[in-house]
């Protein structure tokens, strides 16, 4: 069996390491001719909505997912119909834009920060007036890692915030003073079944992922797994999606959706029974999930924009390295580090260490 | 950094996937055109001992190692000295010739079965008056999987035997009935650091190995590693070397050791903090060691010409596939799985349902 994987970075490569041992192949479609998975998998080199490029991907793949949201919309209406799609374009669509994202949350009962869609100076005047300042202006669409957004905490601050961004449809949202933000990877066979992995507390930093830590037994265990269940079942979803969440006042509020394996489940290669990765082929191949028992006190650490030494990392006692195979660039994602640890105690004070090796600054 | 590997078979194909986290890339020479390492790694596809193409893998390379003991001499000469080449061809030496790795054996005070090299037809009936019967008569070079040998129960079979094995030059053993057959996978670092990981129990049928079971706590642990660590150290071993162990009445006899990652390790692949594969690479690239601790307990069945459906072996709980990627033929390792329980009974449970899967008839 080959799977076909729109985008060739981190996310597919540890897909590909997962799927392996299952027997399958792995073809990737990726514009950049240094795409890492490429190390270990058949690379077809052109942009994403290339209909030559993606006629050669339906053809000689089983299965076809992605390993990102931003999927050309075109290349969406090519691949469907052509070869299993998985997880389900819809979900794509929705996640592809932050109105539409917030409006399913709002329609399945899953509570959401105050927001308003913003077409217009003017649209941005009333959405203040309406939700509130501290608050977040974010584009609709294309946003990653923090990337088109910012944030308004005062008056002076709609007439820069709209130059920058008024060229796009925007939505406007209440900047949340969470106490806590945490995420639920989730994974659904083609069979409805679906299963839940203990929920992260996670950490950024400039909008990006730092720090993911698992907590066995977190009370917002429960409410997290009946929100994101109602997203699986409403999608008729296949394959891992991940909800990221805030936590106020004891509650949570749904910040957005990722129809994909997710960087906070990064932990799960060697904190869980079995990988978000390989859970995900799984739900696509239509095999049993596999257990999601943590094995242990996990945490995982970001490497951004640099790699520390292998050695160095190797050395914190139950820690392993994930280098991603990609140049180093400030900002950029090019590695992590995972602690599994019998104790609390012990995952502190290798946390810690893992942490200086990975921010020196 | 990138690494060469003599072999492109499932034991190569585990290293890669376990290296490629490391951030190592790979290139294995494998003359066979499906050599299954080759979906994921660069593959130079000629003989072992083709100068041009070992000429390719030294140059490209920053190590070089092996996933096969039958490396031709020409071959190890050709590549030392151009790039370092781990573990040492001294100890692949040894391991090619059954007689001298006898003798490495008694000269580091570890027990053997008694033997006698064999030379012609007179020889074998004298080895016999000495050594007794039954006995095994084995080529001393290029066995593996029980293949180049025979069992002597009486004096009628060395006839046959000698016309069967007589062209090559040998070695008649004592046939040990063993009380069980146990290994130790050790690994050596490039800073003379050594680890060991539990002993497991293995189960062989037909000379192929079907079972392994981890033993934590086994009473053979200690002197296991010893002998272990008689071979490395005089070796002045880098890497992951295998010794295979009879126990015949509460004492360890060395049967042979393999210069290399083995199949009764497969099972640390999950079921170690670190596993045998990782571990070697740590070695050869100077990096610390990982903890070779059980997560659990755990065993290993080998499917073994017939690979089990994929769904009814992921369908017993806790239980870890890896196919390797191999058209199917009778005879040939084409996959295994492993169990990581977290109880006894819940292993055995498992471990009947897996070996059901493995062995239809």
């Amino acid at each position: 069996m080959i799977i076909g994987i729109l985008g060739g970075g981190q996310l597919a490569r540890m897909m590909a390491l997962a799927g392996y041992p299952l027997g399958l192949r792995f073809r990737v479609l990726d514009p950049a001719p240094d795409a890492c998975t490429g190390h270990l998998a058949e690379h077809i080199q052109a942009e994403f909505d290339d209909p030559a490029a993606l006629r050669k991907l339906a053809r000689g793949c089983d299965v076809v997912t992605y390993e990102f949201e931003n999927v050309p919309a075109g290349a969406l209406e090519q691949l469907e119909g052509t070869v299993p799609l998985y997880p389900p374009p819809a979900a794509l669509r929705y996640s592809q834009d932050r109105l539409r994202e917030k409006e399913l949350f709002g329609r399945l009962d899953i509570p959401t920060p105050n927001h308003k869609p913003v077409d217009s100076r003017d649209g941005l005047e009333a959405a203040v007036a309406e939700v509130g300042l501290p608050g977040v202006l974010k584009t609709r669409r294309l946003g990653y890692d923090g990337k088109g957004q910012t944030v308004l905490r005062k008056n002076a601050d709609l007439d820069p915030a709209w130059e920058q961004l008024g060229a796009h449809a925007l939505i406007y949202e209440a900047l949340i003073p969470f106490e806590r933000e945490l995420s639920i990877i989730a994974v659904r066979g083609r069979n409805g079944k679906s299963a839940y992995y203990p929920v992260p507390e996670n950490s950024h930093c400039n909008g990006i992922l730092r720090e993911s830590r698992v907590c066995p037994g977190d009370p917002m265990q429960q409410p997290a797994e009946e929100y994101a269940q109602r997203l699986l079942d409403e999608l008729n979803y296949v394959g891992v999606l991940t909800l990221e969440l805030f936590q106020l006042n004891g509650q949570l509020l749904a910040n957005e959706f990722a129809p994909r394996v997710h960087n906070s489940g990064h932990w799960s290669i060697e904190g869980a029974e079995t990988s978000q990765f390989e859970n995900h082929l799984r739900a696509l191949m239509g095999l049993p999930l596999g257990k999601t028992t943590p094995l242990g006190h996990i945490a995982m650490v970001n490497f951004i924009g640099h790699l520390p030494g292998t050695a160095e990392v190797l050395a914190c006692a139950g820690t392993h390295f994930h280098g991603y195979g990609k140049p180093e660039r400030a900002g950029r994602k090019v590695g992590h580090g995972t602690i599994r640890a019998s104790t609390v105690e012990k995952l502190q004070t290798e946390l810690e260490r893992l942490k200086k090796l990975a921010m020196p600054e």
